[in-house]
C-alpha cells in the first residue's frame, strides 16, 4: 500500500498547539463578552436536514456550498454551513418552555464548499450570538454593542473598524417604492448592491441599468443619489420620511448611549442571507492590508415560525475565527501566548521514581507539570522544554532528593534558583493570575 | 410549504443551556487533568479521506459506521468517527519539527452511523489524549494514570470503576503459540472474545469450538483455563513465562507507584480497533445500573508510519462525554450547576437608560449581567430571572438612581438587601471564586 497523505482535507486546517492557543484566546474572549451580557451557551448537531437551508438561507448557500449527502438511512442531510437555522429550530422545539428573552451563544465549526482563500476556509469556526423574543430595537442595539465590545476586548480602537448598518424594510421600500422594481427585479438589484465593492462603478451602473429596464435613466440617477448619501440626512426626502428611518435613528441613539462610536448608516449594505427581516449590519476592517468584511448579523423574525412554532422575533450575529485572527494580525493585536504547561521536570540520573512523586505533588498543588519519562541525555530533555516554550525547567537529582531544594531554571533567561517545594509552587503559579 | 421538523437529526442531541453546562463541566475537568500532565491542545478537521479509516481502524468502523460521501470535487471523505488517525496524520506531517515526547489532547465531536442507545449517540464528544515518541511502558503508565485521575477528579472512588489491562503481544502469543490458530482464526477468536460479555457462556464455547476446528476439545480446555485466571499468576506457565508478561508486570509496578488502585490484569480484554500493537486497556463502570465499558485506549506504534513518515511510538485514550455523564449520574456525582449569569437587572418604570448604564458598569467590573430590555410587567421579568436560574435580581428605579443604592434580591431565598455599587460587585462576584 502506498502511504496515505499527511495533508489535511482541502480548505481545512490542522491546529497544532501554537495555532490552537491563538484559537483558544479568541474563543475565550468571545465567551467572556457573551457571558458578560448574560448569554448562555448551547450546542447543536453537526448535521441538519438539507431542506432547512433550502428554506431561507439563500439558494447559493443551499445548492452550491453545502456539504450535503444521503445518509445510510436515506435522509438527505448537510454539514451545517451556518448556525442560525439550527438555533431557530431549537427555540421552536421548546417555544413554550424557554424563558424570554432567550439569550443564547455557541462556538462551533461549520463547512461550506467554497474556493479557499485568505480568511475563507471550507471548515471555519464561529461565535453565534442570538436574542429571541424582543421586538424592540433595543435587541439590535445590544447585539451591535456586543460586536463592538468583542473587537474592543481584543484591544481594537474605534478607528480600526466600521460597523455599517441598514434595514431590510428600508431596502424593500427603496426597491419597490423608490425604484419601482418588481420582486424579481428587487432581488437582482439586492444581489448587485451586494457585489458593489467588488466591481467597477461603470459595471455596476451598466448592470443596474439592465435590471431597471423601463425608465432606466431616471432609475440610474436615483441610484447615484443614494450612493452619494453619506448620512441619513443626505437621503432623498421620500426615503428619509419613511417610518423605518425613525427605527434606524432610534438604533443610533441607543448605540451612542452604549458608547459605540464606529457605527455608520449605509443604505447600500444588503447582506446576502434571505432570512433577514429588519436591521442588518456588517463589521468591516479598515486596515489597508485587510480592507474587508469581518462579520455581520441582523434581525430574522420569520425563521422560528418555519419549524411549526408560533413565530418569535430574533436578532443575531456570527463573528468568524479566521477573519478575526487576520484582523488581530494586521492590527498587531495578537498577544504572545505561552504553553499552558508551567514546569518541565527533568530527572537527573536514576531518580525517575522521585521525579514521578514530585510531578504528582506539583499537580496536586495546581501546577501544570510535564515529566520527562524518556531517559534521554540531559541536553535533549532541555531542548524539548525550550522547543515547547514551557516557562520553567525543574531538575531533580540525588542532591535535590536529599535536600528537598530543587533547581529551577527560567527557560527564557536561563536564570537558575534553588527553591523549596512551596517556593517552586509560588513561582510556577504566579503566571496563572496574569 | 409544510413546517420543517423541530427535532434534531436522529441519534444527535440539542444541548440547551442546562445540558451544555453539564457538558462544559465535563470538558473543563478533562482539560484540567490533561494540562496538569503537560498535554497541549490541538484541533483537527471534521473531514478526512475515507481511506484513512479503511487502513487501520477496522472494517466495521470504516465500511458500516462512517458517515462517508463524495464531495463536490470527487474526493471520498468521511466525517471523523474517531481522532487517532487524524492526530497520527498531524504528527506524521511534522515528524521532524515536533518536540518529543509530544503530549497532545483535543476535545472534539465525532460521528458514527450506529443504532442509537443509552450512552451511544451518532454524534458524540470525546477527549483524546495521546503521547508520541516514548517506547517505554512509562507512557502507558502515564495515560492510564490520567484515566484514573479523570474519574477521581469527578469525585469517583477507587471502588466505583475498574481498569482492565491486557497486551496485544500477549494476545498474539496466546492465539498463535498457545491455541495454535492461523491469522484468520486468530482474528475471529479476538472478535469472539470482544463479544464475550454480551453472549451466553455456552454460545461462547460453541463459537470458539467452531473457530478452533482441529483439536477443538484441547483448545476449549485451554480457553477455559484462561477464563478462570484471576491474576497473572493463575495463567498457564507457557503464557506466564512469555517476555510480554514482564512488560505487563512493570506497568502494574508503575501504576501502583502512581497510586492507581483500580487496575487489574484481564487476558480476555481485546479492544476492537486494528491499530493497537501493545498494551490495551478499558475502564468499566461497576455500578449495577451502568455496568458497562466507559472508555479505553492503548499503544499503537504503527499508525504514524502509514502517512509516509518514519514510524513513531504512540499511546492514547479517548473518554467520551455521554458515557461519563451517565457514570456521574448513577454515582450521584453531578454537581448543581447554576447559570454563568450573575445578575438579572430589572428596570422599574422609565429607567431604561440608567439601567443600561448600570449594566455597563457592572460588566466593566467583571460581573455577568443580563439586562431586561422588554418593558414587560415586573412579575414577568422576575419569572424570567427565576426560570433562568440566575443567582441575583437587581432592581433599578427612581429611588435607586437617586440614592445609588440598589435593591438586590437572592433568587433562591428571596432575601432582599440595599447595596452600594461596590457591594453589589462584591456580592455578585463572590461566587466566581467557588
Amino acid at each position: 500500500m502506498s502511504a496515505l497523505s499527511s495533508q489535511p482535507y482541502k480548505g481545512t486546517r490542522d491546529y497544532y498547539p501554537a495555532d490552537k492557543r491563538i484559537q483558544n484566546y479568541i474563543f475565550a474572549t468571545w465567551r467572556s463578552v457573551s457571558e458578560r451580557f448574560g448569554y448562555e451557551e448551547y450546542g447543536a448537531p453537526t448535521l441538519e436536514p438539507l431542506e432547512v437551508y433550502a428554506a431561507k438561507s439563500g439558494q447559493e448557500l443551499a445548492n452550491e456550498q453545502t456539504y450535503s449527502f444521503t445518509d445510510r438511512g436515506g435522509r438527505v442531510v448537510a454539514i451545517r454551513p451556518e448556525m442560525t437555522p439550527s438555533v431557530s429550530r431549537m427555540v421552536a422545539a421548546r417555544r413554550q418552555e424557554l424563558p424570554y428573552p432567550a439569550r443564547l451563544y455557541s462556538i462551533a465549526n461549520f463547512m461550506r464548499y467554497e474556493r479557499p482563500q485568505r480568511g475563507r476556509e471550507r471548515e471555519f469556526w464561529q461565535l453565534n450570538v442570538d436574542i429571541f423574543g424582543v421586538d424592540e430595537i433595543a435587541a439590535e442595539a445590544e447585539i451591535i454593542t456586543m460586536a463592538d465590545n468583542i473587537l474592543k476586548s481584543f484591544g481594537a480602537q474605534d478607528q480600526d473598524f466600521v460597523i455599517k448598518i441598514n434595514n431590510r424594510k428600508l431596502i424593500n421600500f427603496m426597491m419597490a417604492q423608490y425604484l419601482g422594481l418588481d420582486s424579481a427585479g428587487a432581488q437582482s438589484m439586492v444581489k448587485l448592491f451586494d457585489r458593489k465593492d467588488k466591481i467597477a462603478e461603470s459595471d455596476f451602473i451598466d448592470q443596474a441599468r439592465g435590471i431597471l429596464a423601463d425608465d432606466a435613466d431616471d432609475g440610474v440617477d436615483k441610484i447615484k443619489l443614494l450612493l452619494s448619501a453619506k448620512t441619513m440626512a443626505d437621503l432623498p426626502a421620500e426615503i428619509r420620511n419613511s417610518s423605518v428611518v425613525q427605527e434606524v435613528q432610534e438604533l443610533f441613539t441607543l448605540l451612542e448611549r452604549n458608547d459605540v462610536k464606529s457605527a455608520v448608516f449605509d443604505i447600500t449594505l444588503m447582506r446576502g442571507l434571505d432570512y433577514y427581516t429588519g436591521t442588518v449590519f456588517e463589521v468591516f476592517d479598515i486596515h489597508p492590508d485587510n480592507n474587508r468584511s469581518l462579520f455581520g448579523g441582523g434581525r430574522y423574525d420569520g425563521l422560528v415560525g418555519l419549524f411549526g412554532a408560533e413565530p418569535i422575533s430574533a436578532v443575531g450575529m456570527a463573528p468568524g475565527g479566521t477573519m478575526l485572527e487576520n484582523f488581530l494580525q494586521v492590527h498587531n493585536l495578537l498577544p504572545e501566548l505561552q504553553s499552558a504547561t508551567d514546569v518541565y521536570i527533568i530527572p537527573l540520573g536514576d531518580n525517575g521514581k522521585e521525579a514521578s512523586k514530585l510531578a504528582r505533588d506539583l499537580r496536586d498543588a495546581g501546577i501544570n507539570a510535564e515529566l520527562d519519562i524518556t531517559n534521554r541525555k540531559l541536553d535533549r530533555q532541555i531542548k524539548t522544554a525550550i522547543k515547547k516554550n514551557i516557562p520553567y525547567m525543574l531538575f531533580i537529582g540525588e542532591n535535590e532528593v536529599t535536600t528537598e531544594f530543587y533547581t529551577i531554571k527560567d527557560t527564557a533567561s536561563l536564570n537558575e534558583q534553588k527553591l523549596s517545594f512551596d517556593d517552586v509552587v509560588s513561582l510556577a503559579s504566579s503566571r496563572h493570575s496574569l
